[in-house]
């Protein structure tokens, strides 16, 4: 196999989810069937690695010094939503009407790895906090054991600073069916039960 | 979310089997964890894409005129091995201890969608099997109803030329269980059972 193929092929699976077999595949059907769109990936690919950052502000990945959303005048400043990551930002962003801002913490508390307060920017949450505008801060960190003593630490922040610090419910999903819900989920539904109007 | 990302998220759909969603989550790492990979990945495929072109003698990716294999004295040239895609070329060559050479076809025989004789490099295969060197040609298209069609021609344009045709094997796969084998296949193994030595 020609060398630089076999490079393709190499250098294709830096990519999350692509082993061997699927590497080689997308190389073959790049170079046989869409030279083209193997061109425009390429220069793109290149163009945001070199000029994707973060945003000053809301620290999510952002081309100019401070993002859209960011500098938006529609948004509300008095509603502050941190995330773990710019995923969890998109995907709240797409299911819900939020209009509020955000802060990316980009990880979560796991000091065993080195990541602490620091390394989340929160004392950069921590002078806007301090700044006065935001009022709530929701708190939309995943309900595992990190994400939880991330929200407990957001929480006490929050609480400093004179904001009301809030979490995303937790109970059992729309649509699931009870017998299939995990057990931890189901006994925090049954114990977070709310009067039926 | 930044023009910037949406575009490489657009970009990176160019690759067989990413969606929306894996698209997303591939830009998001690179961003995230991996800079490096993704600028080593945006040269590689931009020298892919223009570096890469076919073999003069076997149609296979090469970056040279000629390809490694073709070039190789080891191989032996008077075994040619008739694939439809560089993709079986490969597995063929990892799976088998095949020391002759190839042709890759590049396509198979079908005349609905414009893919003639001119289209698979036949010509060339014509002059190749004139030259007097080939004994013997392994067809070894794919067992659909294309593939068998260019397998007919194959084994005729080797005929002409006084070349001897052969197919690869069809039955049951190793390892397989009758039950599961499908019936096109079953029967055709059964027609084609071998004396027990």
């Amino acid at each position: 196999m020609s060398a630089l193929l076999e490079q393709l092929i190499e250098a294709l699976r830096v990519l999350p989810g692509v082993g061997p077999k699927s590497a080689q595949r997308m190389a073959y059907h790049v170079l046989e069937r869409d030279r083209d769109g193997g061109r425009r990936l390429a220069e793109t690919l290149a163009a945001a690695v070199e000029r994707i950052g973060h945003c000053a502000r809301c620290r999510d990945f952002s081309e100019t010094e401070v993002c859209a959303t960011c500098a938006s005048a529609a948004r509300d400043a008095y509603l502050l939503c941190a995330v773990e990551s710019p995923a969890d930002r998109l995907a709240i962003e797409q299911a819900t009407g939020y209009r509020g801002l955000y802060f990316v913490l980009q990880g979560r508390l796991s000091p065993l790895d080195g990541i602490g307060p620091r390394e989340l920017g929160l004392d950069r949450l921590a002078a806007r906090l301090a700044e006065g505008e935001v009022q709530e801060l929701i708190i939309a960190t995943n309900p595992t054991v990190e994400g939880e003593a991330t929200a407990h630490y957001l929480a006490q922040l929050a609480r400093q600073h004179k904001v009301r610090p809030s979490r995303l419910a937790h109970g059992v999903p729309l649509g699931g069916e009870l017998e299939y819900v995990d057990r931890g989920t189901l006994s925090h539904a049954f114990g977070s039960r709310s009067e039926m109007p």
